[in-house]
């Protein structure tokens, strides 16, 4: 006794979502089986037309639906500034609240030889290709503070050093409206070790 | 600044699965255009099969792909016994676990007013026409031992006496390999009231 094929297959196919084991599978299957329909149609085409447009910037691997994403076609953006990020989202939270106006590098990850992530897999390649090209000014690191963060800045730094790129790094410090007997221990040591004059 | 449009239209979409929220749904839109290309043509072309061929047993509305499922078409078994599920996922961990050979009939639900869950949404007109028409020796009520489940037990018990169906629920009690130590209070008073001669 199984289910039916098609649903079957649409449990399956649903594992193949991040963070998504048998059991939620079912759950979105019979979701949408049972009371949304509509929702269900519109995700299979969206799903069929993202995967058919969307590619990635062949300059900052930002996701695109075309050659070149809305940044990096941008003229009114200054090249010679590029910020270095894990993922699409944080182009978008840095958009949102910083005034930025320069380029983006999206690395869609961050070094993990454990995972099978090298640099090879977040476009280094590419990165060392527009350090050699174009004058990069400023080179900034906007990574996070996580251990594979730390390795994936400390790489990029050494490769744009020998290209003699300034690199900055996003400041490690307490968080806005944090309290400092709340905040963990090494976060307080950076935040200290990285005081500024008033 | 915003996403490209299809890739908008993708995460917007994702949304309509159980428990996705906004986070989540951007999560599994980078993940599938990432590194997961063909599992999600895979989910795509699954969800419009999905939605074209599964449909509800016009009897006992389990999911199947022509008018009855594979149960309610079996001459082999009994149609004088059904047993009532919450979910299509019980009726396949009954058939696995244990010999009932007779039909079953899924609410897809529990009666929940509060949520809109009437006894309209659980079909039970289609139940009352089946102890109506066919003479049905034993109703087991397999529903889950929350409020919504004794409520929805209660009103499917009301029904059955009317046409004198022989009304059974299964046991609550002790799990099996549970210890008396950790079993919460209800259970256990359940499982004393419940006792039978060895």
């Amino acid at each position: 006794m199984a289910f039916s094929p098609a649903l079957s297959r649409l449990i399956d196919a649903f594992r193949v979502l991040p963070g998504v084991g048998a059991k939620s599978a079912q759950r979105m299957a019979f979701h949408v089986l049972q009371s949304e329909r509509a929702g269900g149609e519109r995700l299979s085409s969206a799903l069929a037309e993202a995967l058919q447009h969307v590619q990635h910037c062949r300059r900052c691997r930002m996701f695109a639906e075309s050659d070149y994403c809305d940044i990096c076609s941008n003229p009114q953006r200054d090249a010679s500034r590029v910020c270095i990020v894990e993922s699409p989202a944080d182009v978008m939270a840095l958009e949102q609240n910083t005034d930025f106006r320069g380029h983006y590098f999206v690395l869609m990850g961050r070094l993990s030889p454990i995972d099978g992530v090298g640099p090879e897999e977040l476009g280094l390649d590419v990165l060392r290709d527009r350090l050699q090209n174009g004058p990069v000014e400023e080179l900034i690191l906007a990574v996070g503070a996580t251990v594979e963060g730390e390795a994936t800045a400390q790489y990029i730094g050494d490769l744009a050093e020998r290209y003699g790129a300034n690199i900055t790094r996003i400041a490690q410090g307490v968080p806005v409206g944090g309290e400092l007997e709340y905040v963990d221990a090494g976060t307080l040591s950076q935040a200290f070790s990285g005081r500024r004059p008033l």
